[in-house]
């Protein structure tokens, strides 16, 4: 059988993404991995989650309901809870099966094969892989730590028209960028003169290490009215993944047509998790989010501690105000691919090369480095591992062009 | 915003589905609705969950892996148990958010806007739901209680050419039709010569009222290296449709094809859930499966027997040998619809018109009768107030004819 023959155009030319095959390095013998950007399981609240799981296990009658078939939007009190603390109402708010399926939806939405989508060079790969089925084309916008996103390419991005602007507005996957509030604002007028909506990705939201948290597009659109969001949060970085919880808010006659495609696509999310995250965030959330942005923050900190002790004066990296993720920039003519397998193999160090976040190519010379599940003692090692790797590719560099 | 102008083709003519307006009819008060598909809550088997679930949490490390990210194929213990069942390698199989998932990632894998999907008369509401999203032309061919499938339309459609078959063989949702031994191996002889695979749907699989189960599209396709099947189950039906957790069968090239689209749809679906519904399965499902049958076997005959004692002679049903329907032809010129709303209003009585599940139409005088969720002391009340008002509906067709 043909198998490839009978496949959608969507569906030929998929391939596991570079960051699975990382995987394979990640799994050596001693090995020291800054690739995966998951969560700390160490930091998870278990307690709660298992008291919370106990107590609804214990109710007939919300054991019944976790059990059963629910709404497509959701269970009803996390959805108030979530509307609560967004300042929308509780009909704008659809849950969704992490983050990642409110990007499936977006896909589905708004993009026919070819339409344009603005994203930020570098972006989030979990994203691309999302829009990537309904065979967008990509009209990306750099990003820098320094100035954030460059506006008048952005200016010019929605003035040729597209179906929305993709955006992580704070410490941004891969890039750990922060938008600042001017930007923010702006990217609101031209989204309101343009007629463009924005996805506002806000997975990390909650790891801001920084004295405050800014306001998120969703919340200075409502304040000011302009411009036209549409927002992604998750609980995946603040309670657990491994639940599934994440949510949506769209203006009502839009999130109503996100039901329904989540309907099509799975009928809903799993009540259960849903209901354990009502009871987590309900008891213990403030705490427990206090407890990780002081966890990841001491990350953080050994990591840029270590890299401002080894790097080599060429390399430039980003201090991210939250999140997991540092951004390297390697001086010009390394590639980080290249130095991905050397550190894999001379030094067991495994690193995400950058050029997957980039949706029309480029960034040969970035990686990214997550702080998030390695152990706090082996930053330091591996970041020194890592070093040397730099150095020594830099020196061959320097005598091949001698 | 003109949110209606940004978006994708296949968004736009999305609407509320006709049973989820059934909904409105059942919420009134003393309201007997035979329209819910929903498995009964008073079988879910609560005691073992509750088990499963507290060993789970009071074990720091099956908690914390059922707490963080996993593998996008599912939790590796449940693929194998049901590769063990299905007499397949893990490897072919793929876990889901429940088979709706499944669906969704069928039609991202098969269909282009356009192409040929082959579906019968009638089918599972919730497959079309899915497809539609990825704009296929359907061809539908007939099936009936007595008959099964119309193997000669069947043939037809087959050499014309479409990307897959999708069939439910057990039972099916809405029609409780069961296609008999011969017409399985019919089907894999199409798919092999035709080079054209099937989709089975074996979502009420475990629901079988006769002596026997008969072997699935997979098992047989398997024994005889005949065919070409992309096999779906859940245990939705079996164990709680609140927990999520579907999965298919293919080989496994497809099966890594689908892992990526599953990848990009969700990342993966709920470990808590299913390391929850492992535990059931490898505990208590015969035993369990065996007292769910039995107590839908009783809710059938129940329905059956009042069908029996009260409709007029010209109403025609099926005896479904297993699952949760019975599906209603009214004699011409009796509308479903306008019954539809005739028994909501005068008799408080809830079901579901069949004209939703035909892919191009038809089936205005056929109804869904659901005998699942229902209590059973009111199937007999409910079917006879149903039947007052087809004999009403008769009586002034025939007066009108007159």
């Amino acid at each position: 059988m043909n198998w490839m023959g009978t496949y959608a155009r969507r569906a030929i030319p998929l391939r596991p993404s570079a960051i699975r095959a990382t995987a394979i390095y990640a799994a050596q013998d001693g090995a020291i991995s800054f690739a995966s950007g998951s969560p700390n399981p160490t930091l998870f609240p278990h307690e709660v989650v298992a008291r919370v799981a106990a107590a609804l296990m214990s109710d007939p009658s919300r054991r019944a309901q976790a059990l059963q078939y629910g709404a497509s939007e959701g269970y009803g009190p996390l959805r108030e809870l979530i509307a609560g603390r967004a300042g929308v109402t509780a009909a704008e708010v659809l849950l969704t099966s992490g983050s990642q399926q409110a990007l499936d939806l977006v896909g589905k939405l708004f993009l026919d094969p070819g339409d344009r989508a603005i994203v930020t060079d570098p972006t989030y790969l979990g994203a691309l892989q999302a829009f990537n089925l309904f065979q967008p084309s990509y009209v990306s916008v750099a990003t820098e730590a320094s100035s954030g996103i460059d506006l008048a390419a952005l200016e010019q991005a929605f003035r040729r028209g597209a179906k929305f602007l993709y955006v992580m507005p704070d410490f941004a996957n891969p890039s750990g960028v922060t938008l600042p509030l001017t930007q923010r604002r702006a990217l609101l007028d031209m989204s309101g003169s343009f007629g463009i909506p924005i996805v506002e990705d806000q997975a990390y939201a909650e790891l801001w290490f920084g004295p405050e948290k800014l306001p998120s597009l969703l919340a200075l659109s409502r304040e000011a009215d302009k411009g036209h969001v549409i927002h992604l949060g998750t609980f995946s970085k603040s309670v657990a993944p491994g639940l599934r919880v994440g949510w949506m808010v769209a203006p009502q006659p839009v999130a109503e047509k996100l039901a329904l495609l989540k309907q099509a696509s799975d009928l809903q999310s799993g009540l259960l998790d849903q209901m354990i995250v009502h009871g987590v965030a309900t008891t213990a959330f403030e705490t427990h989010t206090a407890a990780l942005r002081q966890a990841y923050r001491r990350r953080r900190d050994t990591m840029l501690r270590a890299l401002a002790n080894h790097m080599p004066q060429s390399v430039r990296w980003n201090e991210p105000d939250g999140g997991m993720f540092v951004w390297v920039t390697l001086p010009t003519p390394l590639d980080a691919t290249a130095v991905q397998r050397r550190a894999a193999d001379q030094e067991k160090v495994v690193i995400v090369p950058g050029v997957s976040f980039f949706a029309n190519g480029g960034g040969a010379g970035t990686l990214r480095l997550s702080f998030s599940l390695i152990d706090e003692r082996q930053i330091e090692t591996g970041i020194e591992r890592l070093a040397r790797v730099i150095r020594s590719a830099l020196n061959e560099a320097a005598a091949g062009a001698a």
